[in-house]
Parts: structure tokens; C-alpha cells; sequence
């Protein structure tokens, strides 16, 4: 049960986002940006450094959202999304996006863990300063949602089904329009 | 030296968000909402939370720049603000911001560790649904702001006087107004 008195037709980040519209609309157009402006990491690569960061931190709803986006983002393929989580090292993926993937892991155990040596194995993999700063900040971004999300107790249905389905349209219309939809219909008034 | 190259003529955050504006806006919304905006809480009651979750995070700039904020806000009370890093219990403030204190020192080590129980020692004390909420909403964004100035290695000033300065600024005009001086300095064109 929620520690506090959330909406209780909507799960995860969207009950908290709803009892807190305020707030809501800069966590929104915070992951817009990360995840989905353009930029020379596809929204797919974007979303497995969140879905990494919210396995790490244990946070269900979380890794079960954002792993479903990223799916959705590459061509459904839900294996690569769970081989990432448990060993990126030997997964389908870049070597710049595993340097990158070691680097948002250090970001989760704190910040200090970020070595120049990390940044330089990066580098030679050729992620560029911007590369760097959006993994160093959408990891540090995760370590708040999964906090939030789950320091609040949030509803964290089971069914994968629901998380797919949902990825796909997150995928397809982003987080600030989907968000608006829900925080129209449930945003909770005081 | 920072691992990605940041504008030298500002430290901390201020370097990370000149860096990149588009992130920036969001994050500045963001804790202008969360300790700023009307509420029962005092701005200074928000910032001692947000000065105290990063000294559990040990980022200096951090638990220097939101110390010297929540000082401005508290009569200039410098020394409550090292008793409430040091051992909140004994420090002269509320026992329902000591039960809230109790809650963002769980969520700095992950959302999991908020119990029911914290949860209810904080209603006995008075705490209403939205202080809880914004309490653990806090704390994770602070887990966000401490890991991104940390994970970048920003440059992060000594002398206390500089900091002191400027958190008599920040109390007085707030983090957007504040933010969009240097922003519209320093930002990194791209």
C-alpha cells in the first residue's frame, strides 16, 4: 500500500506524478529532454542506460517501463533489453554504449565512483563531452525517479503485458504528451 | 579537473547547467518548486532536508551552496545548520521535521528503505500527505543534483564566504531568476 493517500487507478511514477502536478511537469520535460531531444545517442541506447540505472537500484516499475520503452525503441527486441540488465559486457550493443553503461553505473553507487579513467575509456570508444554529460545526468536522474517511485510505495503492477503495451506509446508520443493525459483526468486538487 | 570541459568561470551545478541549458531549465523548475513555492514547510525547513541528504551524499558543494541558503532563510543560523548535518535529533528544530529528516536519510539510501513506521511517526507529529511527498521527493532529487555535480567532477570552491554570498542571493530571488543570469553568460553554444 502507498505511504500516502495516491490515486489508486494509476501505478508507479504516475499516482505520485498526479498527487503532484506541480512537480510533475518539470520531472516530464526533464526525461523529454534526456531521453528523447535529438541527440547522437538514439532515444533506444538512452533508454537502456535508464533501465540499467533502475535495475541496479532494484526499482520494478521502473526497469519494467523503461526497459519496455527501449524495446519498443529497437525493434521489440525485449531479449537485448534483459541481456543489458544482467551483463551489458556481453551484449549486442557499441563498445562507446558499454563504456558509457560502466560510467552510469558508477553514477549509481555515487558520483565520486566516476573516475577520469572511465572518462578516457569512453572517449577512445568515441562518446563525445555531451555523450558523457547525458549519461553522468540520466543516471543521476534514475537514482531520483526510483527513489520517488518507490519511497512512496507506489502500486507496481506484475504483467508484463501492461508495461509492453505502454512502452509502445511512450515510445510513439513521448513523455510530456502521454503525462498529460493522465495528469488531466486524475491530477489530484487541493 | 572536471572529466568533460565545462565553462571554467563557474563552479559546481552553475558549470553543468551552463553547459547544457536544455537540462537546466528543468532542473532549476524543479527545486524552485520544491523549495521555494508556497508550503507548510518554510523554505528553510526544505533546505535543511536538501543540505542534509548531501552531507549523507558527502558532495561539498552540494551541502555548502543549500547549507548556506537554509541559513539566509534561518536568521543566518549557521550553527543549527551544522547541528542538523551533524545529529538532527539534537538540534533545535521540530519533531515533525525530525520525522521527515528520518524519512529523506532512508530515501538517500534507496526508496525501499521507507517504512510504514517512519511514515506514521511523522503523521503523529503532524505531517500532513504533501510534507511526506515532498520530503522523499526532495531527498531523491537531491540524489540526482549530489550525483551529477559529484559524477562530472565540477569544480567546487573552499572558501566558505563565496558560498555564503551566494545563498543570501538564492534566498532572496530563487533558483530561476538566479539561473538565467549566469545561463545567459556562460551557456555552451553548440
Amino acid at each position: 500500500m502507498p505511504h500516502i493517500n495516491l490515486p489508486k487507478e494509476l501505478p508507479g511514477i504516475r499516482s505520485a506524478m498526479a498527487f503532484r502536478p506541480e512537480t510533475a511537469k518539470p520531472l516530464n520535460e526533464l526525461v523529454e529532454v534526456l531521453l528523447r531531444d535529438p541527440h547522437s545517442l538514439t532515444p533506444g541506447e538512452r533508454e537502456l542506460i535508464a533501465t540499467y540505472v533502475s535495475y541496479l537500484n532494484d526499482c520494478y516499475y521502473c526497469q519494467m517501463s523503461h526497459g519496455a520503452i527501449a524495446a519498443a525503441h529497437l525493434n521489440d527486441d525485449e531479449e537485448l533489453v534483459k541481456r543489458v540488465k544482467a551483463d551489458f559486457q556481453h551484449a549486442d550493443i557499441s563498445d562507446k554504449l558499454k563504456a558509457l553503461l560502466v560510467i552510469a553505473g558508477k553514477v549509481q553507487k555515487g558520483g565520486k565512483h566516476v573516475t577520469a579513467e572511465d572518462v578516457e575509456v569512453a572517449r577512445s570508444q568515441g562518446a563525445t563531452d555531451i555523450e558523457i554529460h547525458d549519461t553522468v545526468l540520466i543516471a543521476a536522474a534514475f537514482c531520483m525517479y526510483n527513489r520517488y517511485v518507490d519511497g512512496l510505495a507506489t502500486l507496481q503492477p506484475l504483467d508484463e503485458a501492461s508495461y509492453r503495451e505502454r512502452g509502445k506509446r511512450v515510445a510513439r508520443d513521448g513523455y510530456v504528451t502521454v503525462s498529460k493525459e493522465y495528469l488531466t483526468t486524475y491530477a489530484v486538487v487541493r
